[in-house]
């Protein structure tokens, strides 16, 4: 089968998209490990310090907007240290698979996500307990030089991630057996040396395919990417300089898009995401622009095609001894180095399929957390998500309403409604701005939010507030929607929330106005909040009514 | 002199911008040269293709929109052959001056720039025979290995650029001699290499400034860029991804900006500038944003410093042994190297002063090319200028006239007219867009190019043209005003202008649109023709009336 042509140009590509974003907790090394995720040096965050924050710590203002991954990782560990972590944790890699968090059996600690800097403990399997019925309890069997040991754990929460197993396609590839240079997957690189002076192809157009183009443009004889589906191209530097994501994750946005009739809420996005430059024009423009995967984030890409530095092609046709063939191009383009940047697979080796079974990267899970037919809710799976928006804020939040759920101040709906309403998902596919994803793993982040943090009773009332708070209130409905939202009210309230939230566009702007000519002072439009009001009050309106 | 703390921070990098432009004809050689110009390699040009192209020769439509400079070279190259000029000229490099053309006796061929890929030939001295004033002829030394001929011309044209002699005023930096690092000035840069883990300064923020910061923090272990006067920093990727010279640069905008009241001309110009970052919050905003040198252009700097790669200071108040001092910063900066981007000075050495007088970088000339006091009109200085946009076809524009004033076909107005206007040039500055500079090189392109062309009869009549031609007159006066619209009439009137311009679209986007998903064709709005006309009409009648 390895060779057979049995792939669509979509197919060639199902996989790729994201992996360039920041994971947690893995530092970038020189050396490619086995079963775990694999990070290029010059990895810089996709989303803004802001947006990123685990709710309770916001970051130093003095950090830059966007952290490159040292930095995040120095973050990490201020968290570790400042919440006394460290004690709770035994450092693993399962056995197949990345980093399992072992929670200490009646673990009053929420925090789900791992650090896996040091590797002592390897997670073999969890199983049920024979009587996993009536205390729903594991079996986890880990494994320490060598020496496996057998514990019992009230509760799991699996954060194995999505970056560790490569998905390489190969035999949507014909005639790549025949093919004489060099070929790798994009978990492999590293940096951009080894393509001096060569003819480059970056397959598949996610957040690593840009970036590695980028980088080896600077050394390469030539750059091309090969994209069937294409993608919107966004910058972190977004409208006036602003961080994209503090721009596009509000509240004011988010119910524009989730109200608005489709087409709409399609022209608008269409304007947008073409106001930096026409995708039509730089071969980048979606095949179905209704239905496309996420926007890939990157700063230089454009500036970089209308150089002549990358070439944006049509996906593989075929393989030749030297050479690639595209889809409606006659001409062969001669290649020495291939990188698949072809995405990753979800896999849980350390599960029986009968707790989590994976199908085309999705595993049916109750908001992506919850298996639906276990017994008793005892474990979940954290971070199995591709949100439009920071990874580390929507993990933690599952991981405080799977706590409450752990404890049982949560309850779970009957399975017959998990089901139903995760088979819903998967015929439907997520709606997000008008846009229906071909992933089910990509959602609206804010509205996910929301929805988990009601039910732990988390989620800001910003009508509440208006009469309270009003200045709040507003930064909160027109502000960007920064995690310190969600500790507000409700448990694990945060006294805190209230000044981060209103000093966010001060470490946003700190790191970047370190020159500051006389005669200029203020940030903001004085209008805006005169304005915003009024918006306020008619928005809060149409979404009451 | 050399330790006295005598300059302002403006003094400093009075110097700076432009030098990152590309400068036709020099090749980039890793060896630097005397008193020759030198690039670093990963130069690309500023000024789009079809705006750089010499009026009557189109770049091939495969080339990319901004050409790094081995392409440019080729251009140039292909030019050449195509008119088969290399036999009229003499390589050569002047006595402390690079490559000035050397013109033959009654030359025909209005081409005066020079190509200095192969030294034989130096120019030592150009002075006036005896007979100068009936005969207006130049007496010219110069020397090939070693061997001094004198040589008798009717006319000469000094092309000899402005960026060959290092403006490096490190009096104005107090202390600089305790400094313990290393620095030299942006002429001596070629690679980023010297700069692995070094804490890099960069002074002054022209667009060699700002490459070489950005070159730099790919291996730096920190960048900062200090300028005192900011400066506006574009993107090649304009206005929905077109070029920005193509945007800039119409017969529309032009009028606009030439027929707005100051303030209201200055509030678009401010909107537009920021609507990509706000220049404030990225610590760029220029001190007087209504008085500021041209803009940068650089795509990468805005997210380089929103991800801390770079830092924006102040100008240099002190250097320390091994650290810098800022203005209205308290700490000291750590600093290894710094490159003094502080441009370049202009001189002429093999001419004697009463001929050229240059002070404070300024020659008194009169439209930029003729010095006003000479009894006969025959020796011309081409490219003294830094328009807004693209170099080549201004000196071009400037040769045509050149030869037709030396052939007797043009006639200088009398000396006194001549003096009254570079005065007046000289004392109120180049107005442009509302803007004043306080560097008198620099001008708006069209307007000046359009006066030339009025001299020879080579300025395209939009209004004759709608009469005639309407889709031609369309995209004259909407379009972007490329060099070609300068043959439609005249001495060397071209036969293909017309068809050049109708497809200055077509060979602009060819390099670019290589992946064209189904269903897509039209690359332009189809209303854009309709609104367009009815614009034009308003406009006509606003200009004429």
């Amino acid at each position: 089968m390895l060779n057979s042509p049995c792939c669509t140009p979509q197919e060639q590509e199902k996989g790729s998209g994201g992996t360039g974003l920041m994971h947690p907790g893995v530092p970038c090394q020189e050396h490619i490990e086995a079963s775990r995720p694999s990070l290029y040096p010059s990895v810089i965050s996709n989303t803004s310090k802001e947006m990123s924050a685990f709710s309770d710590f916001p970051y130093p203002e003095d950090f830059p907007v966007f952290l490159p991954n040292a930095r995040l990782l120095d973050y990490l560990r201020r968290y570790a240290e400042r919440f006394g972590l460290q004690k709770h944790i035994k450092f693993g890699v399962s056995g197949g698979c990345p980093s399992t968090a072992l929670l200490p059996t009646h673990a009053e600690c929420w925090w789900g996500l791992c650090f896996a800097s040091i590797f002592q403990t390897t997670v073999v399997s969890i199983r049920k307990c024979p009587d996993f019925a009536t205390t729903g309890q594991w079996d986890v069997v880990t494994k320490v030089d060598g020496k496996k040991t057998s514990h019992v754990f009230d509760a799991v929460m699996v954060c194995s991630g999505n970056f560790s197993e490569p998905s390489l396609p190969l035999h949507c590839f014909p005639g790549i057996e025949k093919f004489q240079g060099q070929y790798f997957h994009s978990r492999q690189y590293k940096h951009p040396d080894t393509f001096q002076g060569k003819r480059v192809l970056v397959v598949g157009m996610g957040n690593s395919g840009a970036d590695i183009a980028v980088e080896a443009s600077r050394v390469a004889a030539k750059v091309t990417i090969c994209t069937s589906q294409g993608a919107w191209v966004l910058s972190r530097v977004f409208d006036h300089g602003y961080p994209w994501d503090m721009v596009f994750n509000t509240r004011l946005m988010s119910l524009i898009r989730n109200s608005l009739p489709g087409p709409l809420s399609w022209g608008l996005i269409n304007y947008k995401v073409n106001q930096r430059f026409k995708h039509e024009n730089y071969g980048l423009q979606p095949e179905k622009s209704h239905l496309v995967r996420e926007p890939v984030i990157n700063d230089d890409l454009p500036s970089y095609i209308l150089t002549g530095r990358i070439t944006i092609k049509p996906s593989v046709k075929e393989f030749k001894d030297n050479s690639v063939v595209f889809y409606n191009c006659p001409e062969e383009e001669p290649i020495d180095i291939v990188i698949f940047c072809t995405g990753y697979n979800v896999s849980f080796p350390f599960l029986e399929e009968a707790v989590v079974k994976v199908e085309n990267k999705h595993a049916s899970l109750y908001k992506y957390v919850f298996p639906t037919h276990l017994q008793r809710p005892t474990l979940a799976i954290l971070g199995l998500i591709k949100p439009f928006g920071a990874i580390m804020p929507v993990t933690e939040m599952q991981a405080r309403w799977v706590t409450c759920v752990f404890k049982g101040l949560c309850q779970l709906p009957p399975q017959s409604v998990m089901e139903k309403e995760v088979n819903e998902k998967n015929k439907n596919r997520v709606q997000w701005f008008g846009l229906s994803f071909d992933e089910v793993l990509k959602t609206d982040c804010l509205v996910y939010m929301d929805k988990l943090a009601s039910f732990i009773g988390a989620k800001p009332s910003v009508l509440g507030l208006l009469c309270r708070d009003p200045r709040l209130a507003l930064t909160v409905f027109f502000g960007p929607c920064t995690p310190y939202q969600y500790r507000l009210r409700g448990p694990g309230r945060w006294e805190g929330a209230r000044q981060a939230i209103l000093t966010q566009w001060d470490r946003t702007l700190k790191p970047t106005r370190t020159r500051v000519p006389a005669g200029i002072s203020s940030p903001f439009p004085p209008l805006l909040m005169v304005v915003g009001f009024l918006l306020l009050m008619a928005a809060l309106l149409f979404c009451f009514q």
